[in-house]
């Protein structure tokens, strides 16, 4: 595509476009990161990153960048082209999805799956091979449910979700649209909840259900457990990474975002804009406000107060935990120091 | 189902009935939690949990309760129809029980499932679609075994046992009966062993087997391994959470329940009703003693005496965690202090 | 087989064999450690393993041990056959892939398997029952592809790899020769990657794609996630436990083992032989050198020189925090030691 046609798509795009300057109108052919673009290649440079150091050694034929002086001179320089806009990041994103073709299956059911007669199947949907629907499961328009999901019966799945190979779905799963739900992931099975009796564990049966609004995105190995009655539910826009784990009955607000290896217990209380970084974990039936940051690694055992960046575990302010966890380093020091003046 | 059935099969269940008060035999159409509940619904109410002070807000019709005078005395003020009993959760599940239908997958074999000639298959079993088991594989009587899992040859599967869709079970895997085994995972896969030679990692042929015993169930993309010689080993009644790891040749005795993310590393051996919280790690070959109790994120190293509560890594008492974790935040504080009295 | 005949082969192999002292050909039945070792069977004794201590008590016919004065004169009088070799685990693992059969597929297709017509499949290739294989994708020769596995368009795989069954290897994928990919592991799923706009998440697309060298292995339910641009790479000889996360554009070197639950955040650079025990984070972009060893539960969050061995969070010197943590218990009694001194 020409670069010249890209710079029409950003100008409709969301990044903001401010202005562009075009040395030669080039086909471009791919996009890759600064330091391993090519000739006849896009890419992005943020006026705070690292990168910007290694601007004259780019290959890169165009560069997507924020409105700062110094890049915008370096690359003027440099004679590369240059495209300003207030989100470089968001115009990039514009440019990969124009630059490469969407998933590509067409739509149809494979005759490997197995779909139960009584559900029903909008249009436009891609039904993979070995994919398995079951009983009373309504299944709304331009869906892809790829090879080897198994969407059992009772499941409520809206319109323009794709479901990722090897998936599960259970009995009292509601997904709304725009949803994607990535390989290997189980969203609906039972919850962990087991009564101590004279030493052993009694089953709490779980009979609830999982309600998982639109445009949340949830990664690989991933599991949404449901609870005893009522429902785990995840809000509007909320994303999961990979290998996370929601126990039965959490609620997650909207446009949440969970990296990788985070656990939530049953019964937590998440709210909006919540940010938690990689292998955190939230406690049973614990409450955190809308806009908590938690750094990686943070557990959250009590509820959490709108807004605070916490880290550790117990969870403390971020700026707290920075400051213990240097004098933590120091401690041989500080008890040698102490055992002197208690000598004195 | 009329209340008055209900408490009928609460009597003759395990919770111990001491009382029941029912002012409208209505018929009871679902159960709650008491703060989702509507009418013709019930629920139950521990006396140590907080939505006590909520119950003038209750719409259910009907409360499983202990025996306390306080709770008692407001439901029949409120004219909410009560059974009184010593485990009001027991009760409570017993209900769930009796409301709602159990898996409903009838006896049979699915024509698309392949099933190795070798392989015997007992009575009243049901086989999904798209289920593979191999050779001399010997699988009992009433089992479920849902669409996609794999059940590799050489194993031995009892009776009564659901294995839910897409697991894996490995060669020289055993389990016994009574066991759930959820989505996703995967009983039996080779250990991680590998010799260090020249820098290089050689492998260490995982040639052992996996045991399961009576009812254990497992959760959702868990990973049981098996070891090099011998076997991995769970025993009776064990309960695992999702996202959980077991390394190759641990033993895990009876009644024991972990939370999600739990790992435990190879050679780890613990005892009966251990109970692990949410992300725990169990070093390799530690001994972990009956009936001990990690809290979350807890990092067990060294080996664990009988009936302890540990937290913290590495793991310590709970009491004493919480004092340290506690003056850990007033750190910066203590430093300072010292710093103050070493220049005097 | 005979123990003459074991012995003829590790005097092949690359144990270093140094001298064998046989009581009794007898044959050798079976593998199993010291402690579970029965007549007939052959197990082996490293010099500093504690089940020294019960040689007197073991059943093996056979031990291959380590040229270990105290240990030979015990297996002399107690007239144990033995044999002597540098590095008596190498021996062990020769030992159990000459007792134990290999993966026993036969070449072939199964005719459940939906393989595209424009993928090229090599010679003595195993494709299981259901098994998917997509557009363009192409396959080298004496590969085994187990049920359930499904492999989009557009990917190549080598020569002589396992891949386990439930796997998903997204588009974009190259994996080089004698790959072991465990089940239900996903490799080249979507990065996480989302733009913080207006209070929402905008999906960055993820276009790159995943290569991974000869001589990899991946655990069970692992993900390996693909970049926006460019490549997540894993080098020749890495090993990964189960349940790993590494996250997109994500680089690890040669001969790493990382055991299981670590995740590696979007970004990092891991060295060549690094160790990463269980539940290690790394946080995106850091640097790892070479050789670096991290210990269970560690978090990574600066970038961290070559050779370093690290522990806890933030990671430090291993030894510097085994003396911190020490202290960490004691915080209590110094926190009251310097209220006293303040006193005075």
């Amino acid at each position: 595509m020409l670069l010249s046609e890209l710079v029409d798509l950003i100008k409709k795009g969301n990044s903001n476009f401010i202005n562009s300057n075009i040395f030669e109108d080039l086909n471009i052919e791919d996009a890759a990161s600064l330091d391993e673009a090519d000739n006849n290649q896009i890419s992005f440079l943020e006026e705070n990153n690292i990168l910007k150091e290694k601007l004259n050694q780019t290959k890169a034929s165009a560069i997507i960048t924020s409105d700062n002086n110094e890049i915008i001179n370096t690359l003027e320089k440099l004679m590369i082209s240059n495209i300003i806009v207030k989100n470089p990041r968001i115009a990039f994103a514009e440019v990969l999805n124009c630059l490469y073709k969407k998933i590509n299956f067409k739509p149809g059911i494979h005759p490997s799956a197995v779909i139960d007669k009584t559900a029903i199947i909008g249009s436009d949907c891609y039904v993979g091979p070995n994919v398995y629907i079951g009983e009373n499961t309504l299944i709304g328009s331009n869906n892809y449910i790829l090879q080897g999901s198994s969407i059992l019966g009772n499941v409520q799945i809206g319109d323009n979700n794709i479901i990722h190979p090897n998936c599960v779905i259970y009995e009292n799963t509601i997904l709304k649209n725009f949803c994607v739900i990535n390989s290997n992931t189980v969203i609906g099975s039972e919850g962990f909840g087991f009564i101590p009796k004279d030493g052993k564990w009694v089953k709490m049966p779980q009979k609830g259900g999982v309600k998982i609004m639109s445009f949340v995105e949830i990664g690989t190995n991933c599991c949404v457990d449901r609870p005893a009655v009522g429902l785990t539910f995840i809000d509007e826009g909320t994303k999961l990474d990979n290998l996370v784990q929601i126990g039965h009955g959490v609620r997650i607000g909207k446009n949440c975002a969970f990296a990788a290896q985070v656990g939530i217990a049953g019964g937590a209380k998440i709210g909006d804009g919540v940010i938690l970084a990689g292998q955190v974990g939230v406690n049973n039936r614990v409450k955190v406000g809308n806009n908590v940051v938690a750094s990686s690694k943070c557990g959250i055992h009590t509820d959490i107060e709108e807004g605070r960046v916490i880290s550790g575990f117990p969870a403390m302010n971020n700026k707290s935990w920075l400051r213990s966890s240097s004098i933590f380093k120091k401690l041989p020091e500080l008890a040698k120091k102490l055992r002197q003046l208690d000598k004195k």
